[in-house]
């Protein structure tokens, strides 16, 4: 449509914001924030209404550096990662997995980022709450299976993403500690041939929300994903689960430039 | 936008009704409302319509100070208590908690609330009724349980509000009152250690709505109301719990002020 | 905005309509309809639409005077009643309970109410249908129970409507008369007591509708509504009922002219 | 509104499509696609959109002879029937039931429909497909119980028509011919009385939609058809049955003519 | 409307994208990918907005000309396939089916094909995705079962499309892999006779989606297709299966080019 304009608005809006991208990814909590237990993760998907496709390519690039602003201001306090759902995921475009010592944070985040330009353009599609917590069952797992869960990932890309939550049944929460370990003892036998190339992160989400795990997981090969579910579908421990998905999330990695150049088109 | 025409007429707000401000949560029945029993408790919860986002600063303010002039017009009668459920909720921006002696008077309110210039703008996500009762099952308790249950909880900011809709199964209907009191004893045990950091109180439902419980929560720590819930789910009364959330409630507990400074942003 | 032609337009209204108003409640067959077996009973609940808020006074109340004029065109073939809903339950602001000896006439009102200035603003959240029939199960009920079925209720203002849709299970159904006979002793006993506050009256609905029955009430207690249903979840028979409520609409008795009144703000 | 106009609209309307009236009911094909195995029956539910009420009466006349011109052109090769659920069921305003020996052709009617400018105000609320079957367990009936099914339903008006789409059980489909013949005449000994007042057509639905069967009722009494529905849930087949309505469908029988008489309005 | 100017820019579509047409279903990778395990499979499946029904007719074929535009760009890398749904299907007017070696590429090609001009009219109805593997448990099967498969399904037209997802209950998977073969065996001996006319395609779907498997049907008989499904839900495997369509998807099979000379109307 102004193809030379559109061109000369996308450079300048990388030269005025360009110094905040290599910072958004660096914040100094960051890592703690992603590593440590005691950590609220919120997973806060979005559509995009139909306005969106209707505003012209400046304004709509006006719009996307207010996104870019909200993110470049709260990253002092909460970690936030940017998934691109679009294509992949019903209804949903866009999610973001924020982190943070307490959910007020996030919450402050949601609320500017609701309310800047381009959040007038969001159509809330779920919000879920989960916490990191330190292990529960490995204590109890066999010297083996702990060993082997020490041996880290594969380095390079996982450019997918898949976020499941889970519920379990009644029965589940019945049993006794031991048993439950036995039988995530068993479930994570089975998991790990395919650790390798599937990253995983797990928040509890009991009283938070209406699940009781949010299971985050990073992959290049959605083929591998597609057999570690299959495997676990076969352990006795899957007797136990009343939810497993509904919505399974699933959508690529991208850093929030990459999102912004996309949603510019 | 008008930064400067909207920072005079905000003033002008906080002048012209600041008289107000420091009454709406101190109304002389309020105290009694929020303690007897015998008392109805409304959940209103409200998402904000798309427009919402498009109005003006200024027309925004004048809208917002409907809101304020409701509340105030009826506290009189009904104890009300407001909560931002935005950026923490699905489809949920506010929640009104409304307590009064009959449900036509929280009728009358919310009927003035919607029909209110800010009203209008207001889409009901949901409404649920209960009604305060003496305790069912403490008087068949152990003598030191009934100790325990006496001792207050921490004094202090409690920021989280969580509400849970439950219903129980025609099976736990079923139980005889001994059978009951026996299963709500080892339940309320398992919660003791929590009520430091959680505040909490109880609607009964059956009849007013389709649940059988409102249950309610007032925190300065999720992940202890995380763990709360989780002990819960451990003990053989949640096997008698056919819905537990659906929805789970998640907001923080504001001053009408301090939602409607939020708001007006 | 214009107080004083809304008031004088409201006046205008009343002498205009005046003379329905009595008569709209006291129609030769309404008694009949509303006292006989054999007749059909269809609840339809409707939602104001966005722009109903957005009309103006007077315009607002040319379209009621649409809704009294289809009302008072109707009513010497069905009987018609008002609740008002809004502000006590979800997504619903009226309730028209018509009563007919053939659907048909219930169509041709709806049909005439819908396609009026007033209708055009509602959106029907639900339609129900049920039918009045002669009591199944008290022939086989003890003397005593027949006898304290015959004391009627309190006089004196009910304010309150519930309606509550029921689904039985294929187990119900699948018990012989007798069995069903001892149960539904069971279930009236324990509901006699609080027949004084509340008034009720049963629809039934298998094959015009999803649902078995309708149960509708009337009380001045919503306390002793409450502790009804605690009483009636509580017997046998309540482990063969699949859907109660679900929804559970609640509301206001009103006439029509404190509906119009109402609708008018 | 241009009430003269309207009329002489009207006038032309039947005048210009007069010749069309008889004789879409009397298709030479028609007979046979309604008798006849082997036929395809799909179930399209519509509502009107909000737009259609604020259409104007000459502009409405236009639209609803697109409506009559798209029934006219494809009578050939499908017989069209037209339901008006406006008023008895919720959300839906229209159904066309539609027979041919080829789905195409009935994709090809509704293609044309929902292009024309009257079907571009329809909402779909639900489409349904099934296919005519010889009767599967007849031939495995009494001797009586086939004589007693040939007696032909008492002739005159049935203005009901009820949809109910029907869903069994595993288990039902896995028992042996013979067991479920057993249940079937035991099933259709019960209906037998009702069948004077109640005309009814089976379609098959399994694999063509989410549901095994769809029946179709019209019946001049709807409490025939009520006594008739709680007969079958009392006999041992339903306890097979694990979706029975969801949604059932009331309506009216009507001509295309009456149909757009009453949407002209 | 505009008939002439209408059929010369139909005309004139199709001579400046002629050259297209042909190759969008040969490109040289399609075979491949329609044959092979491990490919990716994605079900997108849209309903067209309101407004569409309102572009005029030469917009509309400009819009439809980005369609063509945006399935030539990717066929390099993807093969697609579309159907209509419309007529047949519930609020769902298209499917594209689409084949790729990474699930990228395909979220590449919705992307653009939801920011073209023509999918800005878009709205999702649902994603599904799956992926194609070798046979599971056909080495286990009867020698003679494994040659019957071999026979190829009859040439010629097959213009239905049926899809149907399916998720299989925690008990199947709690089977040991002799046991599934055994009710696997069974499952495809019924299912032998049907496949003459009904071509079939399996994707597996655990983790990358909320079901166990996708299938999908083409066939020249939607009658043979009743009875296929008739004849699966009678064998003991069906007993093990949770949810079996909902949504059941069905249309027509069609080149992009019928597609969008019916969508130009």
């Amino acid at each position: 449509m102004m193809p030379r304009f559109h061109t000369i608005a996308l450079l300048l809006l990388w030269v005025l914001i360009g110094s905040w991208i290599s910072s958004v990814h660096a914040g100094g909590d960051r890592e703690k924030l992603l590593a440590e237990p005691g950590i609220y993760g919120t997973f806060a998907v979005f559509g995009l209404d139909d306005e969106w496709g209707r505003v012209e390519p400046s304004a709509r690039i006006a719009r996307l550096a207010t996104l870019k602003g909200v993110v470049e201001q709260h990253r002092e306090h909460v970690a936030i990662d940017v998934y691109l759902l679009r294509g992949l995921s019903d209804q949903a475009d866009l999610m973001f997995r924020i982190h943070a010592t307490e959910l007020r944070d996030i919450q402050e985040f949601l609320l500017d980022l609701q309310s800047s330009l381009f959040g007038k353009h969001l159509k809330t599609a779920g919000i879920m709450h989960g916490l990191t917590k330190k292990p529960n069952y490995v204590p109890g797992f066999s010297d083996q299976l702990k060993a082997d869960l020490k041996s880290p990932s594969e380095a390079g890309e996982k450019p997918y993403v898949i976020v499941i939550p889970i519920k379990k049944s009644a029965e589940w929460w019945g049993l006794d500690q031991e048993k439950r370990t036995a039988l995530m003892q068993e479930h994570t036998a089975v998991a790990l041939p395919f650790l390798t190339t599937i990253k995983r992160k797990l928040y509890h989400s009991s009283g938070l929300d209406d699940v009781d795990f949010i299971t985050y997981f990073e992959t290049s090969s959605l083929e591998d994903f597609h057999n570690l579910v299959l495997a676990l579908e076969k352990v006795k421990e899957f007797h136990y689960t009343r939810q497993f998905g509904n919505p399974t999330l699933l959508g690529t990695v991208q850093s929030l430039d990459e999102i912004i150049e996309t949603l510019a088109q």
